[in-house]
């Protein structure tokens, strides 16, 4: 267990990529210091724990950062490795993992980042792409109650905070995940029913709220 | 020791991702066959094996595809794990070899590729923000042998293709690597000394041309 002020999170609520690590220390139980930051005033101390992206999450532990998101779930799993592990310990079915974790990376994450933060008219061809990679996790999903099998882990925390931004999505994009992903959205309730998830995930309309000024801000309509 | 046919890596000579593959599987002693893809006439084996990104490397180990090279890399590591570890096991150290060998595939390789594959007018700011990301390197290597200490190891893997790239970033950008970062360079020719390095690597000159080629295809000048 760790001890007061031993683990420090830098991270900002409304973050899918900070709530990774919150899931993460909260499945194993974790205390830690919450340490809100600030997109548009950084801290001192996140420019020196990630002088490199200067970006959250950050994960300090006695003192030694921890940067970008998958790499602190994995820090996470490997060092407090007393409850069931987040990462399969098969090479194979570790590899699907990690190939799926980076494919929510990359074709949700980034993609989703072009609806909330993009202009306009780039907008359509996102969320054409958004529902075709959200198609793709469904598939790969099939019958399973988790990525994995029946257990929660490591691809379902990869994905589930984005399920908080859905409705930014959505609103955005004119469109409804379920309309074309039941599975997926049958998954995500699965994912609530966990104490580390619902307490973890930012409120949907917080994250609109926010996308909304921050478009607002930016001139973005 | 894998067995005739049991393991099969789709690649492509040039590709600075498929040659993290050839590295590892030669400091593992695999033996493996190669099959040479084309970028613009994919096998169907290699749509079948990679359906979602479509891409090289893909390693088949006894009919089953690993995609991502860096994931490929881990997985090579970890099924034959009969020599030294490709990988550190303390969990802070192998969260820092994560980081930097991300960091190569987001500031060496992506803008890498906005040199060798990008247009006249973005050229001279991705050469500006590669000789950044390779000061960076050198800064974090260090006085050290190789990134990991006195071993070769993960980030090795991960930056070394890319030195055979060198030539092609610097004939187009109209620049030298080694008057920016000589540590760096130095580094590169200790990682040729291996028999892995130096077998898996392309030549400078093949790479220029295929690069000469697909500029005057695409009309890039």
């Amino acid at each position: 267990m760790a001890e007061q002020g031993e683990v420090v999170l830098l991270d900002e609520w409304l973050s899918m990529y900070g709530t990774r690590a919150r899931i993460a220390l909260a499945e194993k139980g974790i205390k830690y210091e919450f340490k809100e930051e600030h997109l548009d005033n950084k801290s001192p101390l996140l420019l020196q724990m990630n002088p490199i992206h200067k970006k959250i999450p950050v994960l300090i532990h006695k003192g030694k950062p921890i940067c970008e998101s998958l790499i602190i779930v994995q820090y996470i799993d490997e060092v407090w490795n007393h409850t069931a592990s987040l990462l399969p310990s098969d090479p194979y079915i570790k590899a699907q993992a990690l190939f799926w974790a980076d494919f929510v990376n990359k074709k949700v994450g980034d993609v989703g980042g072009r609806i909330w933060a993009g202009k306009k008219e780039e907008r359509e061809e996102a969320k054409k792409e958004l529902i075709q990679s959200l198609k793709q996790l469904e598939e790969t999903l099939g019958v399973k109650n988790f990525f994995g099998g029946e257990r929660f882990d490591f691809v379902d925390i990869a994905l589930i905070p984005f399920y908080a931004w859905f409705y930014t999505f959505e609103e955005l994009g004119n469109f409804k995940v379920e309309a074309h992903c039941p599975k997926l959205i049958a998954w995500a309730h699965r994912c609530l029913q966990r104490p580390s998830v619902s307490k973890s995930l930012a409120s949907e309309k917080e994250i609109y709220d926010f996308v909304v000024g921050f478009r607002q801000k930016h001139q973005l309509d």
